[in-house]
């Protein structure tokens, strides 16, 4: 099947990846989302065809897991495997410091246990997913414990760090948003909560607010990835693939 | 009933607590256990005598919430007030800055929540709970995400700022260790796991060790309470009663 558009910059920018960071003999993390999953199947061809060899890989989610299993890829989890080579996932936003929106799936605590293991976090996207600064292209998921949880929503919405987010918590299906449940709180795989919150101008501070939030009581982890990101690869429609950072270019956007 | 040795110096500093610091419409959080027991019963002893008028309390756990109830103490939960005028709990441990180590029954998260919302928290112990420095005399529990829990029970244990002590995953009855259930991890009320820190010296930097543990991906809270004390009640056997900290003596021990 012919890919066009966004997906064939989301396969160009998945293949790259393993292309460029996977060599026989690693222990891998395997990301989630729409633009991962094109590195997880080049994984598979690859293993497949005998290139690669004596690979084992950390899924960061069960949907990954899944489509990894399918294609044969061996498989652990962080409790048999603490550090892993690399690591490829997907990102919603990406600013000129390689600092990372993420969790827009509702997944944001375990890529993170996964991710931040990796010797090289590699980070694939397509270039709308580019921005100057974090906050307003895509809100920012804060994942809370639910007890209380709007006194904690309450919390997070006042501390300087984010000031002038608007906080709302997720109701529906994590991943979607999806009212099925009709308005209950959407929960996580770890049956937890999330706030999102909403920029109209990008946050001033990102390393001040991934610490702030990590540090509120009631927060169990959030969407901001800073000081993980070893590499950029960004996609574009047109069929152009250029790299950010650690051997790549200083960023250009 | 009379009571005696350390239950009467447990009464002793409970009632302190509520004699001192509550008056009439205040909110008031109440801690859970042995010691915060007699604070909540002086509260509802002085509500229905008609000393104490419109209080509003908010309890740190379930049992704490059916003990005041029985007494008729009005209660509310953080979801409906966030900022409390004192909130009185008991420790584990205290060294000679007020810093506590809390959650041996497992209910650190709840308590911290409401605990770090009030404007002054009173400490209530009996004297066996001073000590020199935090670590030795009782294992500081540290509440995990389930998901990879043994991954993550290993990235605490390597913590500098933990250095010297043994993790081991709370198995049975999460506040009592009781093993009806078998050797499976003990859970919290908010469907987490406990990791027990068990340290032969004290931890060097109790700020340092709180920050790093709290900033681990993977780690909900812990039971290091520090900055937060603004007064340690301390009774003893011997009926005697004594304050540290703000208002109080520089502490003695």
């Amino acid at each position: 099947m012919a890919l066009s558009g966004t997906d064939l910059a989301k396969q160009l920018a998945g293949y790259k990846s393993v292309d460029d960071h996977v060599t026989s003999g690693m222990v891998v993390g395997l990301g989630t989302g729409s633009t991962a999953y094109f590195a997880v199947e080049r994984v598979g061809q690859k293993l497949a065809s005998g290139e690669l060899k004596d690979i084992i890989c950390i899924p960061t989610s069960e949907r990954t897991r899944e489509q990894a299993e399918s294609l044969k890829i061996p498989l652990c989890t962080l409790n048999e495997k603490s550090v892993l080579d690399v690591a490829i996932d997907g990102a919603d936003a990406v600013d000129p410091n390689l600092a990372l929106v993420k969790g827009g799936g509702g997944a944001l605590l375990r890529e993170k246990m996964v991710e931040v293991m990796a010797k090289k976090f590699v980070c694939i996207v397509d270039d709308s997913k580019l921005c100057k600064g974090l906050g307003p292209s895509f809100a920012l998921p804060v994942e809370i414990t639910p007890f209380c949880h709007m006194h904690t929503l309450r919390t997070i919405a006042a501390l300087p760090e984010v000031a002038g987010c608007k906080a709302e918590l997720r109701l529906g299906n994590v991943a979607t948003g999806a009212k099925k449940d009709g308005d209950k709180p959407a929960v996580t795989d770890n049956g937890n909560y999330i706030v999102d919150l909403f920029f109209e101008t990008p946050i001033k501070d990102v390393r001040a607010a991934a610490k702030a939030l990590k540090n509120t009581v009631g927060v169990v982890d959030h969407g901001l990835f800073v000081d993980m990101t070893y590499q950029v690869i960004v996609a574009g429609k047109d069929g152009s693939c250029r790299v950010a950072g650690q051997g790549g270019d200083k960023p250009w956007w």
